[in-house]
């Protein structure tokens, strides 16, 4: 199964002030996706653990043509773009059921790091994922490197608490993305909206820690924004965000 | 259909650092599992709107047996237990589909509120709601009248973000569970568990309101804690949360 599909429908109960599925909730949404494909070949986070390996996200970014709607219907699909030594490649098109239009690309890219070495192991040797490259046309635009903000970035802390914690003891991406997004007030979101978002993990922060979360408009990029969320001198997530003023006519 | 099921299978990425399955997801299913069984019934928000009115969850009461674990299935049962002119109560089960074993029972009390004059109207009127009261047995213990907490309640502040806010524009159920999951720290969830969480919703919070999240012991109640959440002078929710050990050679 070269191409897995997940068919979601948006409820009132899943949507934020702009009546539209949140980032948080649309990243952990493709997180989701891409280990049930992954769990149905074979090739899951049950099946790497026997060679001491676990499934890490690197980088992730969305092109938002336009953001899942409440009281409708979504297809996700997934398919592996590429696999190499060190990473392995997925994408996402996220169409709306009942027009067919696509509204969202995804490509994300994912490492098996070694339990014990931290370090990534070597992914052509797993077969059922091999197998799976899949050459399907993607329309979104692959993540950049991305920079850490400088001296002089505007931001806020938050020490991680006990809702913010995952099943390996590490802070949620779901608190990450949240952190991110809650940098600017709800009057930006209501005036304009996420057309492109671009995250880096690079390194697992954890229960009590205290962090700051940290944006600057990107030089030269108008409407893009760089945000870093750090714990003491430690980056733990680079990304970049970029907004367009809503059409009230069209939207 | 005077018993509605909601069937689900709890992932990884679902359950926190004790690998079970977070209070808020709990209580957030139970309203989600409510709604999707008052839609069917023609009930729901949007028939409720054609009179004006709105459901409004007022109390929630739940005895925990044991909290769902990951990688295993549960269904979700819910009933009506009964309707009055104020309000109207309606029962869950939850059960461990594999073994069949009950692992928590949930008492929630609901209103429909008026949205201009915000008074509860009467539920009596409603023949479809009526006519599906179930006398199914419950196994649980219905909530009690919860109280402020006392001055010298210790605590901390939060604001409310962006992530915080739903359709609405009223601060999320989830974030309020979490608010007072959040009260402790993670050692006390590792060696203790919650057996039984009681709320009372009083008042909607909203966006960029600075919040003050309180607990003290509950007075001659061996492992339970009042707890409250203030926005300055107004009590947006009363709770208690007890407590056990956790039996470390069973579980």
């Amino acid at each position: 199964m070269k191409l897995f599909v997940n068919d979601f429908y948006l409820t009132a109960a899943e949507v934020n002030a702009q009546e539209e599925m949140p980032l948080s909730r649309l990243v952990t949404l493709i997180i989701d996706t891409a280990t049930g494909h992954a769990n149905l070949l074979g090739f899951g986070y049950a099946h790497m653990m026997e060679s001491n390996t676990s499934w890490v996200l690197s980088r992730l970014s969305i092109d938002i043509i336009r953001m899942p709607g409440v009281n409708q219907s979504y297809r996700l699909l997934t398919w592996v773009e590429s696999v190499n030594r060190i990473y392995s490649e997925r994408l996402f098109e996220l169409k709306d059921t009942e027009t067919g239009e696509t509204v969202a690309w995804a490509h994300t890219v994912w490492m098996a790091i070694d339990m014990d070495s931290r370090r990534p192991t070597d992914l052509t040797c797993h077969k059922a994922l091999v197998d799976v490259i899949n050459d399907r046309p993607f329309g979104g635009v692959k993540g950049g490197k991305l920079q850490p903000v400088h001296d002089g970035a505007e931001g806020y802390d938050y020490r991680f608490k006990v809702s913010d914690i995952d099943v390996n003891r590490h802070v949620t991406t779901r608190r990450y993305i949240d952190l991110i997004t809650d940098l600017w007030p709800l009057e930006k979101y209501m005036a304009d909206r996420v057309t492109r978002f671009e995250i880096a993990f690079k390194h697992e922060a954890r229960y009590g820690q205290e962090s700051l979360t940290l944006m600057e408009p990107t030089a030269a990029v108008e409407g893009a924004y760089d945000a870093e969320i750090r714990v003491g001198d430690t980056s733990c997530a680079l990304a970049r965000i970029s907004f367009s003023h809503r059409d009230m006519s069209g939207e």
